[in-house]
């Protein structure tokens, strides 16, 4: 009997025995939250007693791989999560399969092929955008994942891990309130992700909680690339009364602006002051360091593959989703605002 | 009968079959280079005669997973190490897992336990140190390895994949020559290392082509380390005769040569030209944009996923070295002299 038949022909006879559907089993199976308690303890005794084995033959308790797949390998957090994944996993004497799926459909199909194949335990997903495909196929594999999302996704059916994106946009504008400016610029991240809109609400908030009202004119729109922290901030530099300080949502899009500083002949932080966010391994070699708020990411990465290996080894998920907390990490590019 | 007794016999009889020894069998399998041809012609034969099969039974000719081993993930660089890899590793459609052993004898250990556990089909090591234990329990594994070598390796017994160091050099010490800089500094990178030997070789090569002195008053010593570029760039601008421009040998180093240039209120590139090394992602987001010496990470990463390929179907492999072309990036962080 093939691997295939005996895992579907077990499901089935647990979901009949009891009582409920086999999507109902394959939400058990894959740690989600939309389960009553009661249903999921007589599920998970029903496929104790049957020793359900998953794909490959291998118990659910001895996680031997995971796969860890990004939209894309281009990103500078990157490495920060894969150390904070691969440290977890190899912890408990598993390996971290890594792949990329460039966003293209055939990649995302080679990639679940594999899966399938190399019989791995269950797959953390670090992306912006889960493909609604992706996240069917995943179901039918009966494979536990996790999703991380250091751009902000809205609602998914598996847990995710993100960062207290509101509270760091809070922070890093009381910070130059707190240092005395008061036109302070903001270069917001790309509008759809939920990670822009939160930074947003906190340089929002922060102003608001200071009695300073919004000015449109102060604000700009980026696309979180370097390219577009620069042309943000040329803009800004160029207003007839500019702003002694300017909140880029990344740290890539401050860097841009250190840049646009430059080119106007001004200097960082005497004339302007720059906060970032994300902390990127490259924030402290900015000249002057920068100052940002900094992203937990490889501890998001680390919280990750545990909540992972928890859903594997079929132990229940506290939260379905989990928030790190991000901190101000103060530098040298924010001083007073020129006099 | 175990997988480890099949596989012990089949070794054994093949080389007894041969006329050859065990351990020649073994470099036979592990792509090594010290095979005479027709040695490796009449065990290959017979190899593929008895359908020699690797550990986990399955044929050399299907690979389904390779390591992917870095002494630490906290490398600037990794990330573009990964992506090169991964993508040539998915191309085949096997999966790449990735490993940090932290230089502790104890995560090498467990690593190698892992890649017996789970049947990878040979390791990428990217170290600048490769431990000896961990290269002779490798060979006794039978799993073939190429090693990356950013940093530069003595001759080991594996392929290994880097890039033209010492051209590099040459390279960067001509630009800042044909602009014309006669006092050109140099931070270097860990001595014990033979990239940095090749570097300073390669700066040193530059000057003399000028018909230049070596000038030791404008040489100063790092490890390749932020702090250690800022500090030695430090020394070098507080000479009574400070140099116009300063080589660094590699990225990090240079950036901390800009903070050190910023504290001094001097300007780059007005006042000091700078040239850094690898070509970080984060190169052209410095403030101006580094001019620096491209190194193909990603490539080189590819071009071992590659070779290692070649060696588990039981392919030649041309050459147990190869050097990919360094080529000089002119952004702006370098201008000419001050008049």
């Amino acid at each position: 009997m093939s691997e295939t038949q005996t895992r579907t022909v077990t499901i089935a006879a647990i979901a009949a025995e009891a009582g409920v559907s086999v999507p109902t089993v394959s939400r058990v199976l894959n740690g989600r939250s939309d389960v009553a308690p009661h249903t999921r303890q007589r599920v998970e005794a029903l496929l104790r007693s049957h020793g359900y084995q998953r794909r490959g033959g291998r118990a659910p308790e001895a996680p031997k791989l995971v796969d860890l797949v990004f939209s894309d390998l281009d990103s500078p957090w990157a490495v920060e999560i894969i150390r904070g994944v691969e440290g977890a996993v190899h912890a408990e004497g598993a390996g971290t399969v890594i792949s990329a799926i460039h966003r293209r459909a055939s990649d995302a199909r080679v990639w679940l092929d594999n899966l399938r194949t190399r019989a791995s335990d269950g797959a953390v997903l670090v992306t912006s955008a889960l493909d609604p495909t992706l996240e069917s196929e995943l179901r039918e594999l009966h494979v536990p994942a996790v999703v991380i999302d250091p751009a902000g996704v809205p609602a998914l059916d598996v847990p995710t891990i993100g960062a207290t994106n509101w509270a760091g946009g809070v922070s890093a504008t009381e910070h130059l309130l707190g240092l005395g400016h008061r036109r302070i610029g903001y270069v917001g991240g790309t509008p759809s992700l939920s990670c822009s809109r939160a930074r947003l609400g906190g340089y929002r908030a922060g102003l608001a909680a200071a009695g300073l009202r919004v000015d449109p004119e102060l604000m700009d729109e980026g696309d979180f690339g370097y390219e577009s922290g620069f042309a943000a901030a040329s803009r800004l530099l160029a207003l007839p009364e500019p702003p002694t300080a300017v909140f880029a949502a990344n740290d890539q899009m401050a860097m841009g602006v250190y840049e646009a500083v430059r080119r106007r002949g001004l200097r960082v932080p005497e004339d302007v002051s720059i906060v970032g966010f994300d902390d990127l391994p490259a924030a402290p070699w900015c000249s002057p360091p920068l100052t940002t708020v900094h992203q937990p990411l490889a501890e998001m990465g680390m919280v990750a593959a545990r909540t992972l290996l928890r859903l594997v080894r079929g132990e229940p998920v506290e939260s379905p989703r989990l928030e790190l907390a991000t901190e101000l990490v103060v530098r040298d590019s924010t001083a007073p605002p020129p006099a």
